[in-house]
């Protein structure tokens, strides 16, 4: 429909996730209304973030250094590793400001139809952090899916040998929700975690 | 939150039209897990796009030459021109596969609260256009908002002077819409514009 680079512009725009075709098309032409400088620096940044982001030598975790931030800061404890699928896990739990422990990116979660399985993921490096014995609990803060929780089964039983506290986050109602908005599972883990109040 | 380069793809994606904060961070996790070379090519693209795009000498709209694609296809009608606010609109109208006259693009609609006039517009380019004398049919194809109308309105009155046929598109319920989901002004003008079968 559009010409030559346009078209080309709106096909790769297309392939973002969440970017359907009529997106791609209003980002193309709001582009293109923009000042050459401001595209520029969009173009600039995306070569630049595939030049600069590598991945944490510890954690496995996005980083611009050898040693991410987090791995580096001494102020944080050693005591406790908590296990996520993705970087962007760890930026979630970082944003509660809240958890002063170490991370360890899997990069993925155990997914048989998928293909992946457990040597496809960072399981190996988790259990040489583990076996310095450093760590006196490991939170399993995986996706609650299908794949997460065989993640999570899977991890603790390979951990059961080791001197940890195995933790999982909590499964529950999500705060701000309707209860009769619920899904079943989410409904029935909130029943079985009940607590005394 | 993120470090350094990330946060930088991560505001300039933000700046895109529809890519709230979450958007931007969904797109700048999977662009860091994309390979290099495919993440090059939309910077690619990008950089290309505001080198090559510039605008028709005749209809304003987009084009990578001077005179754009349509503008120079002589098996399209001098007869007929089809007056749109921005180029994207000459898009959806091609995508109909039905016009087959030319293209005016103006650039925008007025707009007094925006800072809009018309010596703003290619409102004098259409005007020159139409002294030529081979016109015989404006079709004002403008957006159905309170702007478009009034220059719809400004452009009519212009228009009024030459020897032209002055049209608009019909307004009236959207196909395939439910009538009691139509707005009191979608319906209104409906009934206006009711016709005998």
């Amino acid at each position: 429909m559009f010409e030559g680079v346009v078209q080309d512009l709106v096909d790769e725009l297309g392939t973002l996730p969440g970017i359907g075709p009529k997106s791609a098309q209003r980002i193309a032409f709001h582009l293109l209304d923009r000042d050459e400088e401001s595209v520029r620096r969009l173009a600039d940044v995306l070569i630049e973030v595939k030049e600069k982001v590598r991945f944490c030598e510890i954690c496995g975790g996005i980083s611009e250094t050898e040693i991410c931030r987090i791995c580096s800061d001494a102020r944080r404890s050693n005591d406790i590793i908590c296990v996520v699928e993705e970087s962007k896990d760890v930026f979630a739990i970082e944003r509660l400001r809240e958890f002063r422990g170490r991370y360890h990116v899997l990069g993925g979660a155990i997914d048989p139809i998928g293909g992946v399985g457990p040597d496809d993921l960072r399981i190996s490096e988790l259990m040489q952090r583990i076996a310095k014995g450093e760590t006196d609990e490991v939170i399993l803060a995986l996706d609650p899916n299908i794949e997460g929780e065989a993640t999570s089964s899977y991890l603790a039983r390979m951990l059961g040998a080791q001197d940890v506290k195995v933790t999982r986050l909590a499964s529950g109602l999500p705060v701000g929700g309707d209860l009769d908005y619920a899904d079943e599972m989410t409904l029935g883990r909130a029943f079985l975690g009940r607590r005394s109040i």
